[in-house]
C-alpha cells in the first residue's frame, strides 16, 4: 500500500534511474507512456526534467494539461512496462489493454497507477527546452510510495528489451545528501 | 581495458542512471566530482543532460572550456565515489588524494579515469538552462567502455551514502530502442 511521502526524500527514488510509466489524462481519457530519461534537477521543492517525445500522445496530452504522474513500477511489471512502451496511446487504451489499475491522484487529472511501487505528482513548470530537445522541467507536489519495500527491484533499461534489475543496497559513511 | 564504444549506443550505458565521474580540467590541472543528476537527451549525436552546481570547481571549469569527462565506476570504487562527491577540487587534488589514475582523452582537455567501466568525452553545447537550473546539454564525442563485463555493477545513488548496486539483466522482446 503506497502511502504519502514527504516532498524532501523524492529525489531518492529517481536519481537511481529507475524507468518510469507517465501517466497524463485529456478529456477523461488517461494515457501512460514507458520513460528513462529524465533527472532530478532540484532537491526541494523537488524538480525533475523529463524528455517526451514530440510525435507522442503524453506530449500532446502534457502540454495541454501541464500535468502528469510519474510512477516507478519494479520486476513483475516488466512486461507491462515493454509493451506500454512498444505502443501509442492514439490507437490503444493501455490501462484497459494491458491490466493496469487508474487510481485518482490527490492533485492533478493525471492517474496514479495502483501497482507501481512509487507515484510522483506533477506540474509542468518549464517548457523552454520542449521545442528543441522534447525536454520539460515538472514540480512534483505530491508523493506516494509503498515504503515497506525497502529495495525495491526497480528495472533500467539498457536498449531494446534489456533491463537491470535493480540489486542490492550498500551504506557508506558520506557527507553527500 | 576500455575500447572506443560507437556512439549509437551510448544511451545504453546513462539511462539506467549511474552515478558517475565527471571530470573537467583548466589551465593543466584536472579536477573529478561525483554526480547523479543526469539523463540522455538524443540517441545519436547522444545528447546529455546534466546539473552541476554552481559553487562548484566543477561548474566553473565546464563552463570556461565547454569540455567534460563522465567516467562510470562500478562498485569497487564506491568509497571513492563518495570521498570525491564530499570534498572541493579548490581545496583537494581528489586524482592524487583518493587513488584515481587520469588517463589523457583523444578529444578534450579533462582526462579519462582509468579505473572507471566506461568513459564519455563531452562537449558542452548549450548552457542556456545553466542559470537557472544549472542544467548543462552536453554531447558525447567520443566513448570509451571496457565491453569484456557485460552486467557492470554500476552505483546507483539513493541518498546519504546509500547506493543500489546494479543486479542482473533480463531481456524481454521488445520494439523499443
Amino acid at each position: 500500500m503506497k502511502k504519502s511521502f514527504p516532498l524532501s526524500k523524492v529525489y531518492g527514488l529517481l536519481e537511481t534511474g529507475p524507468v518510469a510509466l507517465i501517466t497524463t489524462s485529456r478529456k477523461g481519457r488517461p494515457d501512460v507512456m514507458t520513460q528513462s530519461w529524465h533527472t532530478m534537477m532540484e532537491f526541494e521543492p523537488p524538480l525533475v526534467g523529463c524528455v517526451i517525445a514530440a510525435p507522442s500522445l503524453s506530449f500532446d496530452n502534457l502540454k495541454a494539461t501541464k500535468e502528469c504522474v510519474i510512477n516507478v513500477p519494479t520486476r513483475e511489471l516488466a512486461a507491462k512496462v515493454v509493451k506500454c512502451g512498444s505502443t501509442s496511446g492514439r490507437k490503444v487504451d493501455k490501462f484497459q489493454a494491458f491490466g493496469l489499475t487508474a487510481v485518482p491522484a490527490s492533485r492533478v487529472a493525471a492517474p496514479l497507477i495502483a501497482e507501481c511501487y512509487a507515484s510522483l505528482e506533477c506540474k509542468l513548470v518549464d517548457a523552454r527546452m520542449a521545442g528543441k530537445y522534447n525536454f520539460f522541467v515538472l514540480e512534483v507536489i505530491a508523493a506516494w510510495v509503498d515504503s515497506s519495500r525497502k529495495d525495491p527491484r526497480t528495472l533500467h533499461h539498457r536498449g531494446f528489451g534489456r533491463f537491470m534489475v535493480a540489486g542490492p543496497s550498500i551504506k557508506l559513511p558520506s557527507k553527500m545528501k
